[in-house]
């Protein structure tokens, strides 16, 4: 097994080659690669079926089960999904800010890989290719720290990628897998700061806390979304409940699924019993405050419970949903900068000026207008993909794809120019 | 005493209400505190002379009792600095990335501030001006920790801050100073990722590196300059000795200060005795491996030293410099990236190929052809002024200005538009 120090220490001997290698190469690596993940998909399948059958003697559940398996047409999707980041444009090398200044120094700015990236993900094995194919894309090198549960997967998703590497003359040791469940190996990753430039946690709550705490590496927080829309008075309220069913059921496990409606009180009365009737029919539990449900003489039951403390500050991930009322835009705006996790917020209005305003004063990495927040997506936004949601402000919010694995560097030409 | 909490949390309420003041708010915000400063020259010269007092009482240095002084000259040069931010172009609410996506979404990023900022800082009292100026023309808030020897300086200058703040009927809250020795108040400080977005550093290595480990919010590292010139074989010499000169001498004292020179072996010979015997003049220390020596029958002296182990990777900061021969231009870039903290690192040639190769491969904040060092500075690059020169790869390289402390949301508007 190799020791942490020496993966990453050759993940970044690798990175130093990388700008070597054209834009084409690039790209062909990334056709080889979908080629090498179909042409190996017994071997894969293989493998997977490894971990399947460890995870249900564990007892895993249907859902992580389901996550974790690889078939041969999620195989080829997967392969698809590689294709379409390789035809992606090259994101490196563009000049820009480019000036002459008045002592007839040359600046500009260029921009580049931005070094070596390591993610530590949870079960599903599809993130090893999507983020090897990324960081590869961007001329990037990466450690990767699946979950394991996948190992076996991992490991054969690993040795595809390494082979189309080999077969395009490239550098095997631009991705590496740290293909260990114990947790010290984790800890030692997290102290490279030296030869690692980024780290991305993709995972619960917690591993993003243990990560900001233990790490030396800057890292990348996300993908925790509490997620609002706001319900204006001026909204077309058939047109809106789309939007809030669509936010909140179309895939209720994901960071960008809704998980709190905010009502205007003046449609309130009207729009909370068609909310409350269709949200039933979606088999979604609602949660009110106490107060509104006796205000509005609501009764509760297996779909209409009483708020519990807490519940505002909940990812669901699941069919459930907050609902309350507020007096206007203002308490709207409050209400979510207090319990947003800045993520994924929205209004659904047809009054342009409250717009802007909810726009302006609401600070989130994606914010809304009259649409669903589950286009908060790499590929729904038009980035092909992305390797992590960030909720952070330094660096890059919401989706990142290609671009945000890029940094600059400033090149500077004078006619052997001093400074004064 | 305010908990490190409360100031905190008043300088992310002040950071909320920012977005509505206009830039042009922002700006008279500015030349009110320039003004200020002025008229206040007397009061700040009096607190800074109990600063200096006691800091001559405890022994302090006659190079660290300079950079701790404030005169009626540096309190104007100060204040004009402060006017020079304020006509900056505003870095905020640019529209950028805009686009409709083939669904009907129309996407855009609009340019917002980074949110709130803590910067860390040793003894230049002028510090606290210039961050908080550059911070606010940005709409941030930032919270202060200056040294412990300037405290009463930068008390007076925080109430001239606070008077801006009030006169201009903004949020007097926007700039917090931490203002108490006690460095487990900065720890609790480095804890409060849920408040801060930004720490900056402003330091040696030490804090840098306490603050990397120790800090849930994320870090811009930098100010570590290990800086390298390449003599190739086609520069010109008689001009590539005062780019040297220059890097060297002009300020030794400052990151961005030459460490080390290469000289290609094809012109060692020749160059080598100009360059000691013009060191000499600049009363430069210079420091070489002992092969060498012997290789070019130099005579050690007072002027000319063997090297020591570990001089390489040592920021001078003072007038000693490595001299080392190469043998061609692969082994100089293996050398810089070897050596280099990725700051600044040029290479002085009259071959378009090899700087562009030297471009290529050396993948430092600043990379230079035929320019001094000492250009690595916000206002030298033409961005008015800096609050920090990052050395790390993630959101900022080289000197951070305006729209370094800037960030972007999605802004994301449709017609009630659901994801199918």
């Amino acid at each position: 097994m190799k020791a942490v120090l020496e993966l990453c220490s050759q993940a970044k001997t690798a990175f130093r080659s990388l700008p070597f290698f054209s834009a084409k190469q690039r790209t062909m690596l990334l056709i080889s690669l979908a080629d090498i993940l179909v042409e190996r998909c017994d071997l894969i399948e293989k493998e997977n079926r490894k971990d399947v059958d460890e995870a249900q003697a564990t007892g895993l559940s249907g859902a992580m089960l389901e996550r974790l398996l690889l078939d041969h047409e999620r195989i080829v999707s997967m392969a698809n999904g590689v294709r379409s980041v390789a035809i992606l444009p090259d994101p490196l090398d563009q000049i820009f800010d480019e000036r002459i200044l008045p002592n007839g120094l040359h600046v500009q700015k260029q921009r580049v890989p931005l070094g070596v990236l390591a993610v530590i993900y949870e079960s599903r094995p599809n993130v090893t290719i999507d983020v090897a194919a990324l960081a590869l894309k961007s001329g990037n090198a990466v450690i990767l720290r699946g979950g394991k549960e996948s190992l076996h997967t991992n490991a054969a998703l690993a040795s595809c990628v390494h082979e189309a590497l080999a077969t395009c003359s490239m550098p095997v040791g631009a991705v590496q897998f740290l293909d260990d469940p114990d947790r010290k190996r984790v800890d030692e990753l997290l102290s490279m700061d030296h030869y690692v430039d980024m780290l991305i946690p993709r995972g619960g709550a917690e591993l993003h806390t243990y990560c900001r705490k233990n790490s030396r590496i800057p890292v990348i927080t996300g993908g925790i979304g509490i997620c609002h829309l706001f319900v204006d008075e001026s909204a077309n309220l058939e047109k809106a409940l789309e939007v809030i069913v669509n936010a909140k059921v179309q895939r209720p496990t994901v960071c960008n699924a809704l998980d709190t409606v905010l009502l205007h009180e003046r449609i309130a009365s009207s729009f909370l019993p068609v909310l409350l009737k269709r949200m039933q029919q979606e088999k979604v539990v609602v949660h009110i405050p106490e107060p509104q449900i006796k205000k509005f003489s609501l009764h509760c039951s297996e779909f209409v419970r009483s708020m519990k403390e807490g519940d505002w500050d909940r990812e669901w991930l699941s069919l459930n949903l907050n609902i309350t009322i507020v007096s206007d835009l203002a308490e709207a705006v409050d209400f979510i900068r207090e319990h947003s996790t800045a993520h994924s917020d929205g209004i659904l209005t047809e009054d342009e000026q409250n717009a802007n305003q909810f726009l302006k004063a609401v600070d989130s990495a994606v914010v809304y207008v009259n649409a669903s927040t589950r286009f908060t997506d790499g590929a729904e936004l038009g980035l092909g993909a992305e390797v992590a949601i960030s909720t952070q402000r330094l660096h890059a919010r919401g989706p990142m794809g290609l671009q945000e694995l890029t940094t600059y560097k400033w090149v500077v030409r004078g006619n052997y120019l001093i400074r004064e």
